[in-house]
């Protein structure tokens, strides 16, 4: 028996172009797609380990930290948590996941997987964790790793005492792991002035770069701690001490770990220089400003913000909830079909709750929120007014 | 402490157009590259699940086979490697590594990692295993799981004798896994007939797509085994059950995993686009005419090869003995330096001993071959006549 060839790829590639204001990826802006079309390098060409040199220095600054052990994971966002947690555990460590939103949970499953004793500490719905909640479970757990998304993208929270979290962490033997996947950019992170242990984000959301690399940073704590590991960490794709060899960070030759996609780092390059240039603060500035005039235009729209508290909203995924008759999902395919407009429902806890509106990198203008708001209301008085819009023929 | 913006990230980006004819990655056609430069699309919107889909079939031809497990790995062929032993593995299984050059030792290190009981059959140095000497191993470890690379890129052994090593691995109730990475669209390899329980392969070799994104394939008999067992998969991201859900593999709704690059599924698309309508046959017979040419110029220059017995010699990377005399690396800095050609020297047990030609894709051509065959010889005369050549001047 011989498998045919398929006929799908007989016709040519459509690929449609898209306003992505959903919970991410974001635009690439052009700088970025037309870097990804150089031809490929080698992963141990120096060309290629000049451009990881000046990543990783990208990375160092967006992070705000010195720490040597900065670098890509060679996959995506998911790919950072789990290099975070293989690191960090050995069987039967104690980990502890803040949860306000689906990560957390998501972090508890890959740490069960490495053996670990996993327990929650959960907030109240549509809020951030409290300094009190935290600390009582770190009492009751005494954890030796603690995980946080600064920013859940499942609820639109943003957590923002880090800099006490890295106190508490420090007070209790304990490493920190902080996700900004969906908060850098938007919010301030300093790494190192924090006492953050370990550090990813998204290359494809406020960073404006491609998916498939994930930006990580160790600090020196967690790298000793790293280094005394009574067993090797179960991932070798995973392993930090070798993929940080490859990328230089430890002052030792640089030897070959994985083939790196030069595309990508292309790309991600591309995206980090731009970041660089406009400068850490004014890109943070930038996006709470759009945030803002996305909330007071929500609220003239008559629609209320998912979180009730303002110094608790995450600037680049805002959750705005569902009002009362309106079918989520209809709201969402009018914007995409007539105005190839992502915006996009819930998710986890948040499914049909909530609309989330993706304001991050290329589409972190004032232009683009006012843009979203009128799309925004148009969907929903065409949904609200019942009329029958037979959407194939738009 | 205030971290700055780099300078390095204020310089233009850098990237030389190369001829990549060293073990992988190999040179992406126009086609490719320039499909990569399209938008980003939303890893679940309807255009890029159809692109999915599309890369999906394309795979199934490469590898023949109507394996539903069929999918895409978010990361480097390393990856691949990962899944395949990550979904198959529990705590204490034995597992029994095929050795022909260092990738059987990479798949060992992994599979340690995971809990397994490890050994190794290995082939003598240059050659390939023969059927007896695996069915020895067999009978003394009774594996559960069986490793091989097709073609060994370290070496450039091919072996050559899989179909009966599927039947091998049925007898024994074993089940077969297969590294293609560097074999694949280089030589016949037949998934289902041979009986292979999972195989993978890089995309940036004979492919000529990006990297960053592994093809792998699990059977029905292997999905049987891993819905069966006791724990879960160590990894989340490696997950198959999981990642075949996201690529729609097993009929039930499709389930957000992670954030696949469209960017790289777009040049995998065109790549095996291209492949398909080149056709699977075609691909091979010119790889390996292309393989037979260089053997014959390689003779004629009074070179030698490394793989003594032609019928174990892989077309896809050929390895040539370093002559008595002649230092690798001087030779592979003038080809770089002087025509921007890459032609590799060893990896592993072959490090100063060969050089590594790879003729791959869109360098599997005649016009490739004897080109990388006038500039080898010059390269090696120049050496061998000791000029003191001043690269820096080139």
């Amino acid at each position: 028996m011989e498998v045919p060839p398929p006929l799908v790829l007989k016709r040519p590639l459509y690929v449609p172009s898209k306003t992505l204001m959903g919970p991410g990826p974001s635009n690439c802006s052009h700088r970025v797609l037309e870097a990804m079309s150089n031809p490929v390098l080698g992963h141990m060409h120096p060309e290629c380990l000049q451009i990881m040199d000046e990543v990783k220095e990208g990375i160092k600054y967006i992070f705000q930290t010195l720490n040597d052990a900065t670098m890509c994971i060679s996959g995506a966002g998911h790919s950072g948590m789990e290099a975070a947690l293989c690191n960090l555990i050995e069987d039967g460590d104690v980990v502890l996941m803040g949860i306000t939103g689906v990560w957390g949970h998501r972090a508890g499953d890959m740490a069960r997987r490495y053996g670990a004793e996993v327990h929650y500490v959960e907030a109240s719905f549509g809020r951030a964790l409290s300094h009190e909640e935290i600390t009582f479970a770190f009492e009751a757990h005494r954890p030796k790793v603690f995980f946080i998304a600064q920013g859940d993208s499942s609820t639109g929270i943003i957590q923002q005492n880090i800099r006490e979290l890295g106190e508490l962490c420090r007070k209790y033997d304990c490493f920190l792991i902080v996700d900004t996947v969906a908060s850098l950019g938007g919010t301030e992170f300093l790494m190192d002035e924090w006492k953050v242990d370990v550090a990813y984000t998204g290359s494809q959301k406020s960073l404006g770069g491609p998916a498939g690399l994930t930006p990580i940073s160790f600090s020196k704590r967690a790298l000793t701690r790293i280094r005394k590991r009574k067993t090797k960490p179960k991932v070798y794709y995973f392993d930090i001490l070798l993929i940080g060899q490859y990328w230089g960070c430890y002052g030792t030759p640089r030897i070959y770990h994985h083939t790196i996609s030069s595309t990508l780092l292309y790309g991600l390059r591309e995206a980090l220089a731009h970041f660089c240039a406009v400068g850490l603060k004014a890109v943070v500035r930038r996006h709470q400003e759009c945030s803002k005039r996305l909330q007071l235009g929500i609220e003239e729209l008559g629609l209320e913000m998912f979180v009730s508290r303002e110094d608790e909203r995450l600037p680049t995924v805002n959750t705005i909830k569902v009002p009362f008759g309106v079918d989520w999902k209809k709201v969402a395919e009018y914007a995409m079909r007539k105005y190839s407009v992502e915006v996009s429902g819930g998710l986890g806890p948040t499914v049909e709750h909530v609309f989330r509106i993706g304001l991050m990198g290329e589409n972190a203008t004032v232009e683009r929120v006012d843009m979203v708001l009128s799309i925004l209301n148009e969907a929903i008085q065409s949904s609200k007014l019942g009329i029958k819009t037979d959407l194939s023929k738009i």
